[in-house]
């Protein structure tokens, strides 16, 4: 049978979370950390930009496009920090891919979902090569949409069990609790920052709407801890204090993206970061001490959510969890686009 | 009753074909046109960046995003020439509107026949600007998918009603002329692109996957006509001769992005060229004088999308031809995003 040249396949939100479900949450995590790890241990074939913002007083839309030279990606995301108000996500997206040789999409999904899983699942694979040896305690400050999704990657990937939440309104704190307590962590809710960074090997630091906020300052943070800045992300906003970050070695994803959008946006212009596909290749270091602080200076990009829809597309294929949109016009004769409204007018005007 | 969060608006191919034979082709690019040029006229307003081009052996996908602060748009687009050997189009497209204030999109859309619409839609309103007045005669060369949808723009537009057609494969031209048979043109197919422009007031090339080609060279171009430069549109990719270019006052859409993919990629970087809008608002001259070769080097914008999704989504909400995507993740509880596959989960075994 000649394949439906008209057709996308689509995964909508109702069959991403049946997907997630049939999987297994962690096991999910797992394995789309396995494609995150694959793709940035190949880096330098892709195509890479930073991502395409347009900016407004509410928040930011954006478009975030790569490709491997095979298949093209693209996430279309915003973040509105206010939208909660009224009952809104604060990011939501969607993306496609396509394939390069001919143009065309082969895949449609909904990424509100996905976008948190492939965030926690990037998180915990640059602490598989940053955070100390055996690190089992995470603070975790900040307990809104992405903070369950951050502890169970954290768990499955490095066995992370115990956690100190710690967030400004402390019903968040409790609804984190509350979703997470049949996955076997044991966790400790905290009256401030300070209190929830205390025995923690690692700092994870997850909040939103803040103009450069100071989640964490110098005094915080010990010696030999690993901190997984994720949030803040936008020219403006920050969550750490500089002088972490003068005591850091700090870790990126790409440089360009980062030095507008990350927390290094407060340090000169060029000061030395690491870029994490290197320490996954082996031609920088990761971790070399157990004094040291290092720091995952966390924005997201786009050869992430290149990885989780190749990941998903597999999936879906195998499970049929998608269903099939009309969305490429598909002439009997390609030169005959005109010639296709001619006939659906026939058509009717025969029915 | 509250509106559902998670639904966006989805026209597929079949709705966009009912749409454009229920509204009529020829009032469909009137009003179409009408749109384009009210987005025109307030120019200096919009969010503008050259289009997000990913280029291969093959050909190009492109992102092409806009604002005008209260909506933002962005359209997906290829541009595959060899795709036609093995039954798909060139060029297929889709597109998306969201709401600046929340970042949530309100309208999909494909796009490959309304970007064929707009395409001619636009045509058509800069030569109502810069075609000699009373014109009746185009020169249309290249017969493929776009040049059924340029004759009716001129001739709703402008009351062009004689056609003189060229394509490199005859089988095009007589495509053509069957397809537009009942549209009320006096159509000549012609043996060559010489043969085309006698006589013509207007000359459309719309041709396609030629490297450097001269469509038009300099001897072929006689004073006071319009030229409509439709098709090129990629680095390295261009349809007439230089030396007309220098003859030609050149007016262009967007001039950093014209400058990169238009025929002025064989000019000197500084050439001057007039941006269409300033002739529309009257801050620039367009036709002076009867004896003046216009030539309108037309590449594409991203405002151009935006205005066809405008139209669109105040169509589909009139007739209702749309479906409804389950796009966006909407949790009871906006940073609740995890409790929501939990609260899945559980349907799934009470179920």
């Amino acid at each position: 049978m000649l394949p439906k040249l008209n057709v996308v396949p689509f995964v909508n939100v109702d069959n991403m979370m049946k997907l997630v479900l049939a999987i297994g949450v962690e096991r999910f995590l797992t394995e789309l950390a396995a494609f995150v790890e694959a793709d940035f241990k190949r880096w330098e074939l892709f195509d890479k930009t930073p991502r395409v913002a347009s900016h407004s007083a509410e928040g930011v839309i954006e478009l975030m496009p790569t490709s491997d030279g095979e298949v093209y990606g693209f996430k279309y995301v915003n973040g509105h920090p206010k939208n909660t108000r009224d009952g809104r996500q604060t990011v939501t997206a969607f993306g496609v891919l396509a394939d390069v040789s001919t143009g065309y999409p082969v895949l449609l999904t909904e990424m509100t979902i996905l976008t948190a899983l492939r965030t926690a699942a990037t998180s915990a694979v640059a602490a598989k090569y940053l955070a100390p040896k055996g690190a089992r305690t995470m603070a975790l400050i900040g307990n809104g949409a992405q903070s369950e999704f951050q502890a169970l990657a954290f768990k499955a990937l490095l066995g992370v069990d115990r956690l100190r939440l710690y967030d400004i309104d402390r019903s968040a704190s409790l609804k984190c609790v509350r979703n997470l307590s049949n996955f076997g962590f044991d966790i400790e809710i905290c009256g401030s920052p300070e209190e929830a960074v205390v025995g923690a090997e690692i700092v994870t630091t997850v909040t939103a709407d803040k103009q450069y906020a100071t989640i964490l300052t110098d005094n915080m943070v010990g010696a030999g801890i690993h901190i997984n800045a994720v949030g803040g992300d936008c020219p403006g906003k920050t969550e750490l204090h500089a002088d972490i970050l003068r005591r850091s070695d700090i870790f990126v994803e790409y440089p360009p993206q980062t030095r507008i959008e990350g927390e290094i946006q407060q340090l000169a212009p060029d000061h030395p970061v690491t870029e994490l596909w290197r320490v996954m290749t082996g031609s920088a270091e990761g971790r070399r001490d157990a004094g040291q602080i290092t720091l995952f200076d966390s924005v997201g990009f786009a050869i992430e959510d290149f990885s989780a829809l190749r990941y998903v597309r597999e999936q879906v294929a195998r499970t049929g969890l998608f269903d099939e949109l009309d969305l490429l016009a598909d002439p009997d004769e390609p030169r005959d686009l005109f010639g296709m409204l001619l006939r659906a007018k026939a058509a009717q005007t025969a029915a």
